[in-house]
């Protein structure tokens, strides 16, 4: 039985007024589960909080059983206290957040499918602020959801329960930038986008570009691993990023903050952080390796007759482009269909089965320009490519990079989205798409691939009229079974958070779940950080 | 008291027939300590070794204490006996090597600095025979040296005592190569310069190059996280291995050989072993991401005035070479001096305090020649480069790269050298030198700086008529507390082997000592994996 609560600001004044022993909240919450906001909320009743019965997500006709992304029973944490805020707000002053209005965007996840139930927002500035809390939180077997931008898919970063919500939105200070190496050292919580414009002023970009870049931060990017468009020019975050300072769930604070593109004295252990969804640590310091600004930027769109062609197309550019290649991106004749339907975008090109957006950037206008011209020709006479347009103007560029940035817009009016994030070997990314479609028959409304080709990153989604769980049935575990025969991953670069943690068996044997399971408990005992996600149920 | 000991194919001999339950040896040798092979060897005494008394190295003359590079008491791990050679000789028939003079090259270090004593050199050709072998050692408390190609420099890649060698050279085949991804899988003990020339074939090469390439092994490239020549253009292998297959110490075979550019599905587990000198598992097969091999490279010999002068240089050419830049080396007036004496090697421009290699390597050569002629032209007007000269042929980029690649070698004829392998934050890394040179005064014969300017990484290196323990003393602390003070690290791709090992604490604070502590208690808990190594002796 899974059930949501919401509060009214009423309610909570009168919360505020309990006696220091009394708990925030005395409802006994259970089984919450990913939820789509739609679904009814609760309501109060006598000062408390009554979680109304809801069917579990799948839980509906056809006789289905739980879907594995269901929240388990909240764990024994304690609840806060009375006692409890007066030790934060002394050490928070007006920075230990109560008001459920100003909770309510940080229990909500982006895209509204995955709500909390907080009743504390804390906002350090300091790492000593954040290893105060932790060490706190620890001694008194409070659980704690570390939180960036709140940018996340797979409900990762909020709540599950009741989790103490530690914000590192204020800690957004840049600490050093050394124009020689083009290492940045800042604070966890500076957004993306700030973090850009700052080094484009000095010549400089951030290795990674997001969507999301104007609300994600440089924490939470690390502690998800993020991907994004750069990824193919300038590799993971495992390779740039240099240093990390990480308060762990006890409260001390581990310094691998080094701003040195070399270190061999003993473990890296920095990469243990990066991707751990913040159940290992609180990362509050970053420094990365960024590269220079790119003094010429292209963008091209073509059309290719089959994905045997596109990869082709690939191979050929990557020899041809070389070291100026920055994004190589597809897109199925589906998209565009959407793209046309509902945004009214036309096709800037003749139809085509698939599409390809290739950015160039270089140091060289005039060199970029003739190797992309050398590159077209060869590809337009060897017939990998039917039709194509070019673009250097920077209103072209983004109308071009909108053919493929806006699908995901254009699937939100198709109907209710069925998302997935799929790394595969190159040569299989489209296959997915094509088995799928037959898999599912008149069951879908659409069917639609794209993603990162140059990475072997494949965003397969479907939509149908509305929420479907038959149609769901049908897609899971079919594409993650189809998925683990390719040896692929089935999260590319989203992370498992809450909803996808039970699959982690489709792309890690089990002897590497429990490893996880192990550093888990050596570095969280209590198991008090972000706790509920990236680890199966299974394990602790 | 160190001693080391040396034996005779004739001991060997009669040792072989020894009773089944008979150790292979009965020496209780106690405190060895890296050795220069020219200090007197032990001598054989009925059937036994016995340990010759030898002064530890650094407590000589002047009352010095003990070095921190001298290895600890022999822990108490089982000696093997024939029932254990009887179990090796099944399961690898022809591959358990007792003889001694076969065993004679893997006890000793490439820099003939470190000698072992082991007596069992095992050859296993697949992941289920290491795993065998991990579990009946770790079962039965034998400890093992796991090695590739015995390149390293700080005795991390031989026994110390008798551990078991467990080699990986038969482990030599590439599974599989994806060309339109770039994407190799292969075992461990493929050889670098092999896995180049089957990549050169194919239009891709590895994505990094070492001076011991001909040598040194894949598994060991990535357990050492080897640095090379590459690492500024490709970034270093956290980044570029997409996969490992490890065994743990227990036998356990955890298996995180994806070949996908992007899965966060969990931990990064692959990371830990990355650069952990065989001391967490043995790395059995390896997935890389490869780049395509450079259609044009092109070598610039410049001099400069001041460091201040090179920072700049480098700063522009960053700039101005852009996506082509792939090495930026430097080497002082002392090396050259060293250069002209030793090898003869004449300076192929005038007179300057610094010289700088740059390299480039791009896909087209006309692009890539004019953007080398414009970077120099600037360079020379804004007069940040005195004089230069530039290589586009083979034989003559091999002549200019040689002035930067034979300064190792150069200094061999010099005397006694302590070297030191130091990344500092790219501004200072020439101010040690300086610091270095004033400290010592008379005392050393030589004082030279070169290195990797475009990784922060400096080459220091300092030789004397003969080892000289008072010169030693004058070097060490402080050239660690010079480096810590610039928060540098005092190993930046050398690892810390044997060598090193007690002189983290100057690069890393205590908290994460004691953390990778907790994590070799985690995959290793009897400590049988290259014990003695990478961690300093206050903790297990």
């Amino acid at each position: 039985m899974a059930g949501i609560f919401q509060r009214t600001p009423k309610l909570w004044t009168a919360l505020r007024h309990l006696s220091p022993h009394s708990t925030l909240s005395s409802t006994a919450t259970t089984r919450l589960s990913p939820v789509d906001l739609h679904t009814p909320f609760l309501t109060c009743s006598s000062g408390q909080f009554v979680a109304a019965t809801r069917k579990l997500h799948g839980a509906g006709a056809g006789g289905l059983k739980p879907s594995p992304a269901a929240a388990p029973e909240r764990l024994p944490f304690s609840r806060v206290t009375q006692e409890d805020l007066v030790f934060f707000r002394k050490i928070l002053p007006g920075r230990t957040i109560t008001d459920p209005d100003l909770l309510e965007s940080s229990n909500v996840d982006w895209l509204k499918t995955v709500r909390g139930s907080s009743e504390l927002l804390l906002r350090p500035q300091t790492t000593e602020e954040v290893s105060q809390v932790l060490s706190y939180c620890n001694s008194r077997n409070l659980a704690v959801n570390p939180q960036g931008g709140n940018t996340g898919l797979v409900g990762g970063s909020v709540p599950v329960y009741d989790e103490i919500i530690l914000s590192t939105a204020l800690m957004n200070n840049i600490l050093t930038f050394d124009s020689i190496s083009g290492i940045l050292t800042c604070q966890a919580g500076c957004v993306l986008e700030n973090l850009s414009l700052y080094l484009e002023e000095r010549d400089y970009i951030m290795p990674l570009d997001l969507g999301a870049k104007g609300s994600c931060q440089i924490g939470g990017n690390v502690a998800t691993n993020a991907g994004g468009l750069r990824l193919l020019r300038y590799g993971s975050l495992h390779g740039t990023v240099l240093g990390l300072e990480v308060v762990l769930a006890d409260g001390r604070v581990l310094d691998c903050l080094a701003a040195l593109r070399k270190d061999n004295t003993g473990y890296d252990l920095k990469q243990l952080f990066i991707g751990s969804e913040g159940t290992l640590g609180v990362i509050t310091a970053v420094s990365v390796l960024c590269p220079r600004k790119p003094k010429s930027v292209n963008v091209v769109f073509l059309g290719c007759e089959t994905f045997e062609q596109l990869l082709r197309t690939f191979q050929l550019c990557k020899g041809m482009l070389g070291e100026i290649l920055s994004a190589f991106e597809f897109l199925d004749s589906e998209c565009m269909r959407l793209l046309n339907t509902h945004l009214k975008l036309s096709n800037p090109i003749s139809e085509c089965p698939f599409y390809v957006v290739i950015e160039t950037s270089g140091s060289d206008p005039t060199h970029d320009g003739e190797k992309l011209h050398n590159f077209l020709e060869e590809a337009m006479t060897s017939s990998l490519v039917t039709d194509g347009t070019v673009a250097t103007e920077e209103s072209k560029i983004k109308t071009l990079w909108s053919m493929r940035e806006r699908v995901t817009e254009a699937l939100t009016h198709d109907g209710f989205t069925y998302k997935y994030d799929i790394s595969l070997p190159v040569e299989q990314i489209y296959q997915l798409v094509t088995d799928m479609r037959q898999h599912l028959g008149d069951r879908a409304r659409s069917v639609v691939g794209y993603g990162h080709v140059g990475d072997g990153n494949l965003h397969l989604n479907i939509t149908s009229p509305a929420k479907d769980p038959s149609l769901l049935a049908a897609i899971e575990p079919f594409i993650y079974e189809w998925t683990a025969s390719c040896q692929g991953s089935i999260s590319a670069e989203h992370g498992l958070g809450l909803k996808k943690r039970n699959y982690i068996y489709y792309s890690k044997p089990s002897q590497a779940v429990a490893l996880m399971g192990n550093i888990k408990a050596m570095l969280d005992p209590k198991g008090i950080l972000n706790p509920y996600k990236t680890l199966p149920d299974n394990i602790k």
